[in-house]
């Protein structure tokens, strides 16, 4: 089926405006409704969780009757379920629209269908349209769908010797200015950035992303602690621009409970509206995420020095327990990148799917 | 001064020739005496430690009278040094040379000053002639010279988190196949190659330099054990086609004595001809090196996995104590270089010297 050129330019017109929705739990969507003959008739966009879809926000701001034969340009497919504004697809049918064409498939187990029921109903249906820079915008948002969760990145600072301080504690800096101020463009990056109790007590971090010169970014994560232990009141933290979230993880300690500590938090998070978090640290909270498989993206700054463990047997290694006992349960990693900054070293890596895991290395004979 | 082309000519041949003598404790030099007509007259090298010099070597073929105002041209500078052999620069003015053309200046603080001993009795002396090759063909030996000791390769394979084995000490296999590989071919370049008798007990190394068919590299480094412990009867490194020499470093544990330990190691290399040495391993030997500054060049091979500590709390870096208690104090590297190797990462370092170390980052706020 064609597309005409005033489709095409209704698609982009769609997704510009799809973007005055906010970033959160639902995706950011836009609408132009065209006329037979080609004309705008009107634009919708979604304006958040618990307000009507772009499609139904379009279709409002017509007459009665006025959007029959008309055409509906979307930038995800219009969804079939009955959330708090009923199904899209059968807004448009009711409407009498004709044609609908839209970019990204809903990705929602319960939401999609739109298009076959659209086609049940006889309504003409191009999926695809301008998809690519459809996904482009939704991207974070359709990676929350798929994985159930927001995206989490764990990031950490270490030596070239998997240390993250020395044997006294002390650990300011390991990594040189280049690789913090990455750091910082990253969590600009991210909805939330997570520490535990011990890196808030140990380092008072601000969890702002700051620029270079020290002004904020536009975009703040939102700073998250974990662990039971409060959060003084003269804690730097309580100066971000947003709020933050403290949630001590009632009385669940140890291996598993530790792992479910962090999945509930992603499942809190996600209510929120938060599609990326950063996972700071320290070594524990770091571990605890690793161990449970819900890491997503390793983010680790390697220093060019040597720490090693204490003379007195105090090690702080970068991380802790991985829950991996014997060699052949490592954790595989896909390395993504690797790149020099200033003295430092980015390596930027997957956690590979256990199936991929296999032992691919037992393949040969003695050292 | 100029050169002439058959100067030229025997400078490149001395340096051919030298390549006959043996590679250890003395330098590889050779010795072309021309005619004042620019004639061969006699080649000489140096067959090794308690041997005559090459420039002596090359006399002692011409009858006395011969060598009157002849050029000789040696790829060393002559030796001013009464060692087992006399001062070759005395040689040399003994038999009327009038004219003597080296490459490579005597490091050595007793046998230098051959040059100015030459010129004092009127013989015309030109330094520096095809330097560059000359030091390519000296390079171990001149390092050896320089440090006092032999060159030092601390190599270890480690996890990304630094870890050298899972909780259960199990280790086989962190890096891949082309890791191994390049750990052969560089084993092959050195002269020596340690390991402590714990991973001897714990892996039964063969220490051999081996193609990726198993077949063996023409240069084999000598096997060296470190530790009280015994060396199993049918250990593989008995079939090594050198013999392993075993020092256990008598009564001398703890901080210090380890690091004396190591010292008198390679002096002990040194006095047997080894200029490269390449320490394997484990984490204990390879850190008493580090720790006691001894270690000139750092091979770290990083496999693309995470193994952390155990959950019950045991832990195997690939690093242990370096005698660093505070950040001020780690030991910082210089990078060289890094590669992929397969999955693996190669990254080349050399510590850098105190002097380079002090805080170059206490430069800068909060984290
Ligand atoms: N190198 C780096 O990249 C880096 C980054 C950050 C921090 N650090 C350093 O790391 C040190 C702090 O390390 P840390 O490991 O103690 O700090 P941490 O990971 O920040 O905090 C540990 C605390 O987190 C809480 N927690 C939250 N979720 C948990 C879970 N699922 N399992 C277990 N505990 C959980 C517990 O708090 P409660 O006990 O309060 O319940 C636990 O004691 C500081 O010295 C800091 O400077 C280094
Ligand atoms: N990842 C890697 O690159 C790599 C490489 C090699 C080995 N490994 C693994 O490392 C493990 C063995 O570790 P390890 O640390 O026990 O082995 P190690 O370093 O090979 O041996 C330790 C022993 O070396 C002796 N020693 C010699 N010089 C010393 C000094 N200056 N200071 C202290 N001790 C000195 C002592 O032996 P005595 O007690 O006999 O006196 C000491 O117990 C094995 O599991 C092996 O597979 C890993």
């Amino acid at each position: 089926m064609t597309v005409d050129q005033a489709e095409i330019g209704a698609m982009r017109r769609a997704l510009e405006i799809a973007v005055r929705g906010p970033r959160g739990v639902n995706p950011q969507v836009g609408a132009v409704l065209l006329s037979p003959a080609g004309e705008v008739l009107a634009e919708g966009w979604h304006h958040g969780a618990g307000t009507p879809h772009a499609e139904v926000d379009a279709l409002s701001k017509l007459a009665p009757g006025q959007a029959r034969g008309a055409t509906a340009v979307v930038t995800l497919e219009p969804c079939n379920h009955h959330g708090r504004t009923g199904p899209c697809a059968q807004a448009l049918i009711d409407a009498g629209v004709a044609r609908v064409l839209y970019a990204v498939d809903d990705p929602g187990a319960a939401s999609s269908g739109g298009a076959e029921r659209l086609t049940a109903a006889g309504v003409e249906v191009v999926a695809g349209v301008l998809e690519g820079d459809a996904h482009a915008l939704l991207e974070s948002w359709l990676t929350v769908q798929r994985l159930g969760r927001p995206h989490v990145t764990v990031k950490w600072a270490q030596s070239l010797d998997g240390r993250a301080a020395a044997s006294d504690g002390t650990s300011q800096w390991i990594t040189g200015p280049a690789a913090r101020a990455d750091v910082h463009r990253r969590r600009a990056g991210a909805d939330a950035i997570v520490v535990g109790t011990g890196t808030l007590l140990a380092d008072d971090p601000a969890l702002t992303a700051r620029h270079p010169d020290g002004s904020l970014y536009d975009h703040q994560p939102r700073p998250v602690v974990l662990g039971a232990r409060g959060i003084p009141d003269d804690a730097a933290v309580h100066r971000h621009p947003l709020p933050v979230l403290h949630r001590d993880g009632a009385n669940l300690f140890g291996e598993h409970a530790g792992d479910d500590r962090a999945s509930s938090l992603l499942t809190e998070l996600r209510t929120l509206g938060v599609q990326r978090v950063f996972i700071e640290g320290g070594p524990t909270v770091a571990s605890a995420f690793l161990r449970a498989g819900l890491a997503d993206e390793l983010l680790t700054y390697v220093a060019p020095t040597l720490i090693g463990s204490g003379a007195d047997g105090a090690d702080h290694p970068a991380l802790r327990s991985l829950g991996v006992s014997s060699i052949t349960g490592q954790i595989r990693l896909r390395t993504v990148s690797v790149e020099p900054l200033g003295d430092d070293l980015l390596i930027i890596s997957q956690p590979r799917p256990a199936d991929e895991r296999a032992d691919d290395r037992a393949d040969e004979g003695e050292k």
